[in-house]
């Protein structure tokens, strides 16, 4: 039998996805599980959407432009005059989800070896599009204290060298759910046009902002427009992530070409995906309006829960729809598996996405979990009690 | 501006798509186009397929398994005991796409420099995940002369060295058509047992094959159940390339561990594809019938049209609807090209796929094309009048 590769076996588990047979064993136990792990909303994807899947009229589900059925280039155009963005369809690289797309950019504009700055705690499956990419990340340590705002200035200096060749942002952010201030931005134009760098900001979230908060796009940036790259998706905006639809968008024409081959080499994103990510531009602002509304109650509801657990402790974030508490906990690696595993509160537990799997940092967010709020209110009150319930009797608790 | 990476730069482009443009110039000018390039065929998808998206009924278009629907699998299951091969649904990894399937299999069994032997020429893309995992092909020539039979057992041993970890073969072949015999995959298999390799065997045109020839798989191989990894796909099979799902089998609990990490990093394969390619499962025997009947129509309209050309040849291949066809010409890039760009019988012209991007050592496959059979006939005989006209006229003819 031959060897497995070296690369294969130190690809890293997903954080989030690692615990899954713990949770299917616990429900087949019978357990009731509260999965607040991951980022699949139970909002439903808007009628739209559903729709244009259902009026398939086609007679072969044939392969789309490698780029992108233009048509749907052309909506997401449209998109983003509602946003204020302006952008033209051959801007637009359309991969299987912001996953492919994130990928496409890392291989176009980095070698192997060469390295992308990100901020920690961050989305965790970006270790793995680098690992795929050969590339390395270094990250640096944002704070629980501040909300996770950017980390100084001299912090990101202290990390270029002659590899670095980008800054990585997610805004608003997973897992943190900070928004990023038009200052903070600034702050990064600046680094970026200093060391001449690319900027790949991840906006996938853009539409989840509370308290009236805005959100500022990267894309607004002047002075380093060839230096931006959008990664984008209709996953989160239009609650429809299986539909595995997301783009990146650079006004730099050599990324395009060159993340182009790359798209060839796959030769066409899903087809059946892009109908209903096409379709779901037309839905209507009062679904974003209902979708808000709910979206805040259940950040309340978690973040006066957690804060309301003795010896846990979480900011109250102004995007997305992620917390990054921090709890009493030895190891919370242990700990979200101990939930699964031997925890029961009245025959149901939660999953937690341990948050060691978003630093790159060894040991860093070993007291911290991801929860995601995309339960209904209910739900997420009832997860804390039952988190709650079992911090008092974890055998790791530390105070 | 900042500079882009050389690796992004080195990736091949897509001999398949990079004359796209130019035959959406001709088009621009009211020109018709016979698409021989791309293996899109023109049948219809089953109904089943269609009738499965049509009738979606979930209100949340979600993630599904990272390995893909375990539904979909057990019908996989199900499928292969059709022909005759026992597998089971953890020992299934559904990808967008066999590209992705491929992908991650490389990424799995192998580390960045190390190498694998595929005898060219060989599906152009397999260059493009090459190039994405890092590592290197060897390509060994197989012979326009003998149909493109599998290359001498000496020709492997002569290629194999202490990276090389495996082998990967088409069968049927794209671009070839080749059909391996019994005892060409008996060969295989003492070469893979011999040196303990892995054997990827990219199977997707399975039920494609002629003149009631047999396909023989790589997984009834006995002693080397381990070492094989079969790489299928519903694109082709069911005419549903646009679904993007397509998926790696392996007995090998290591690889498939491995390669699901990989499908973790990326979440998902696409949901409304698996719907789609699950359904297909259940298409009739009759739409094969009619399928195949249709097809040795096409290959043989395309042998016999291409024969008939003067100085022009190509073997009557077994399977797949590929046939690579020597022409005389200078170089097959400049040729397509030209076909596009400048030259038009009756406002009608062809667009084929150069050679030379199938073969992997430089300078071969330059007076030989891929031509894809998958139009009716009678634009197929069209088709080869429009090339007979242009060899007549075509600046770069050598004889």
């Amino acid at each position: 039998m031959p060897k497995i590769s070296v690369k294969g076996q130190k690809m890293p588990e997903s954080p989030i996805r690692k615990l899954v047979p713990f949770a299917e064993a616990a429900k087949s136990k019978g357990r009731k599980v509260y999965h607040l792990n991951i980022g699949q909303p139970d909002i439903e994807t808007p009628e739209v959407a559903l729709n244009a899947v259902k009026n398939y009229d086609h007679k072969v589900i044939e392969y789309s432009h490698s780029a992108g059925i233009l048509s749907f280039r052309k909506r997401l155009c449209d998109y983003y005059k509602t946003v204020n963005i302006d952008v033209t369809p051959d801007q637009i690289i359309v991969g299987a989800g912001a996953s492919e797309a994130l990928l496409f950019t890392f291989q176009s504009i980095m070698d192997p070896g060469d390295e992308v700055i990100i901020p920690e705690p961050f989305y965790a499956n970006y270790n793995g599009f680098a690992n795929n990419a050969g590339i390395k990340v270094r990250p640096i340590i944002s704070d629980i204290e501040s909300g996770f705002a950017l980390p100084p200035v001299e912090d990101f200096e202290k990390n270029i060298n002659e590899k670095t060749k980008a800054i990585l942002i997610c805004n608003p952010n997973n897992p943190t759910g900070y928004l990023y201030s038009e200052e903070e931005l600034n702050t990064l134009r600046d680094i970026v046009k200093r060391h001449d760098l690319y900027l790949i900001a991840d906006e996938v979230y853009r539409e989840f902002t509370y308290d009236g908060k805005t959100h500022h796009t990267a894309m607004h940036l002047k002075g380093i427009e060839e230096n931006v790259i959008l990664i984008d998706s209709v996953s989160k905006r239009y609650s429809a992530c299986g539909v595995r639809i997301g783009w990146l968008v650079s006004k730099n024409k050599e990324v395009v070409a060159t993340a182009l081959k790359f798209a060839q080499a796959r030769l066409s994103p899903p087809s059946l995906g892009q109908v209903a990510a096409e379709a779901a531009v037309d839905t209507p602002k009062s679904y974003f309006e209902a979708v808000l509304k709910e979206y805040t109650a259940r950040r309340n509801a978690i973040v006066n829960g957690i804060n309301g657990i003795d010896g846990a402790f979480c900011s109250s974030p102004s995007g997305a729809f992620y917390v990054v508490a921090r709890l009493p906990i030895d190891d919370s690696d242990r700990f979200c598996r101990w939930l699964l595993e031997e925890y029961e509160f009245q025959n149901e537990t939660v999953m937690l996405a341990p948050a060691s799997g978003f630093y790159s940092t060894p040991g860093k967010g070993k007291n911290e979990v991801r929860i995601s709020y995309v339960l209904k209110v209910s739900d997420l009150e009832r997860s804390v009690k039952v988190l709650d319930e079992a911090l008092k009797v974890y055998p790791g608790r530390v105070l």
